[in-house]
């Protein structure tokens, strides 16, 4: 998969066994595969108007396909695994747009990944499911988060309650009430996670950096508790789940909309930093606080800005009553987290189960999400009881 | 299947049985929905820059596969059929662009069909097999066409050469030799069908019309000699199969480069439909002369352009050596043979059997085409023996 900030291609290879009431999952190896500059920077060109035009958007979706297969066969390569070994690949793709249902009809829902499928089973002849979002919204869901469930086989444990917070370009949270299965948890976006630090630091370094690197530029600024205090009215955190949100919302575009507040004067970039990364690790403790039971015990990060020593430090001080970890550390390695998430949806798909949460997306009803394209042959897999 | 010319939606419900060297069909309903004018002004708007945008492609994407599910529900229903019957939905859907491989390096093959299939899959609850070419195209081939594997299965026999000539917005030619299976077919896209003479038709009518409706316009008019053999001389023409083209090539804007030509001065546009009538049929001509073994006896007339009167008499003419007739003379009905061959390809991929013919699109292999996106349930069929 690769994320909503486009930075590269993480590929995670994951044995999986029939389980009850969730398969059980085992990581065998991960690999992130950095995208250069220009390419990164056609992505972000083809997620919107007026320069994603159908001719850009069909050429990245092959080129991306290429990028997926040749990012899994490197996977592979590096555990010593031979493709005809493995039985499925689940690409999540890169999200050019994602327009989830709104409260009126003026825009249809509507999502779209790109990284053709087609591409990566020829490359790899391995059989590929893709484009998880766009049946959960079909059934009227949101299309998003589809990660609970994974979260739901990983750490849900009897006895504790658990919250887990992705912290990617957008942050989502995943709450696991104690016990197991898919009952009762609940999951929603949270708002932004990196992504306007990552616009931030690119601004700042004219273009050299894509992220806050080890939380280099907040650790060095003071939160401006005024620009704070403005960016958490935003109406997105306040709304109930099921939500979902994107780069149209919380994107460059809206960095340099609040870069014009009244608020923001004479905040210093590093000030900036401090702010936004606060203001993510506010957002993840009002969400826990207004939309989910009481009792949660744990606070476990993944994705990418579990990297972000900062960012840990301002979540770790913005929600005292929880305890703080890894995911490295209930199990599994934080940053692998999303790209396993995808290898499980594969394998519920191929086996005719559903991967949506319909307390989490909004659908109607559990529904099979995806579509397989088969590689050399269709895999032989058991299928549920008719 | 919609086709280039985006007029409507083709829904034909089928029944399939095994068959060796190919399963046995028979057409048991055909439906067409036209679209409404403003629809097809989308479609046609999405089909390039600087209009089509991400996220105008992506609604689009949406609308049309809502429409879809609608024409194949439809169809059931003036058939008397349930959906829990139906066993697949093989959707083409919309064709938005295809640049099938060029040769230089200068634009990567890419070809993008939309009409969601997650939302069909969803509204019909029928296990949806959509987005055939990209992967004949991920295994080197022009993505084009797929339904000569359709052709064969319908109407090759045993001691008689013949073509099917299909007259879609662009043109494309079978050759069955005397035999049966898809040994020794040969099919590439001869050139525009219908595509400019519907653009005439629209020029004409100040947007009123979509087609030239009974070969009206070219039954008045006299073929402008000059105009035909500069038309004749087009590179694509000349160019050695495999081929296909699109749009890009012979559309709108081709009209309007030809209207600029020297040759088409004082050409009335009842002489210009009649010569581009003609065009379409000498191209035809020309491509069985010039790229078929000899002794093809039948010329077997398909898509919407064998409804047209003048285009037929003009194919008779030029093709004095072959007996021109429809596909029903022939067993199976003219206008439902393109959207019926996606319901052999939709076959043919659930069963694990590849669909293209590598020797028609230039594919380095036959390979398994499309994604399949179940439907309520798996749909259990028979694999091929591993």
């Amino acid at each position: 998969m690769s994320g909503t900030s486009a930075d590269g291609i993480d590929a995670a290879l994951v044995q999986i066994a029939p389980g009850k009431p969730l398969p059980r999952l085992r990581l065998l190896h991960f690999r992130q595969t950095p995208f250069a500059a220009e390419r990164r920077a056609e992505i972000l060109a083809c997620a919107g108007p007026p320069e994603g035009t159908v001719d850009r958007v069909c050429r990245l979706n092959a080129w991306l396909g290429e990028a997926f297969a040749e990012a899994a066969l490197g996977c592979l390569r590096e555990a010593g695994v031979s493709p005809q070994e493995v039985t499925l690949v689940g690409s999540h793709g890169q999200t050019l747009h994602h327009q989830p249902p709104g409260p009126g009809p003026a825009a249809p829902p509507a999502t779209l990944q790109v990284g053709s499928p087609a591409l990566i089973a020829e490359r790899t002849g391995i059989t590929t499911v893709a484009d998880f979002r766009p049946r959960d919204m079909a059934a009227g869901g949101e299309g998003a988060p589809l990660t609970p469930i994974f979260h739901a086989a990983l750490f849900r444990v009897p006895g504790r309650a658990r919250v887990v917070l992705n912290l990617g370009g957008i942050a989502n949270l995943t709450y696991l009430p104690e016990g197991a299965g898919t009952e009762g948890v609940l999951a929603f976006d949270i708002g932004p996670g990196n992504v306007l630090l990552d616009a931030l630091a690119a601004r700042v370094s004219g273009g050299a950096e894509t992220c806050d690197r080890d939380g280099a530029l907040a650790g060095r600024g003071r939160i401006a508790p005024t620009l704070l205090a403005r960016l958490l009215l935003h109406p997105f955190l306040r709304r109930r789940p099921p939500k979902s949100t994107g780069r149209e919302t919380f994107g460059p575009a809206f960095l340099e909309e609040i870069l014009a507040w009244q608020e923001a004067r004479g905040v210093t970039p590093p000030d900036l930093a401090a702010t936004l990364t606060a203001l993510t690790a506010r957002a993840a403790f009002d969400a826990v606080t207004t939309f989910l039971p009481p009792g949660a015990a744990d606070l476990l990060l993944c994705g990418g800005g579990a990297q972000n020593p900062a960012l840990v430090k301002a979540l770790a001080e913005a929600c005292p009553t929880l305890r703080c970890l890894m995911t490295d550390e209930a199990g599994f390695p934080a940053r692998a987290v999303e790209a396993a998430a995808f290898a499980l949806l594969a394998y519920l798909t191929a086996t005719g189960h559903p991967g949506n949460i319909p307390a989490v997306t909004g659908a109607r009803a559990p529904v099979i999400l995806g579509s397989i394209t088969p590689g050399r042959t269709l895999p032989r897999l058991p299928l549920p009881e008719a």
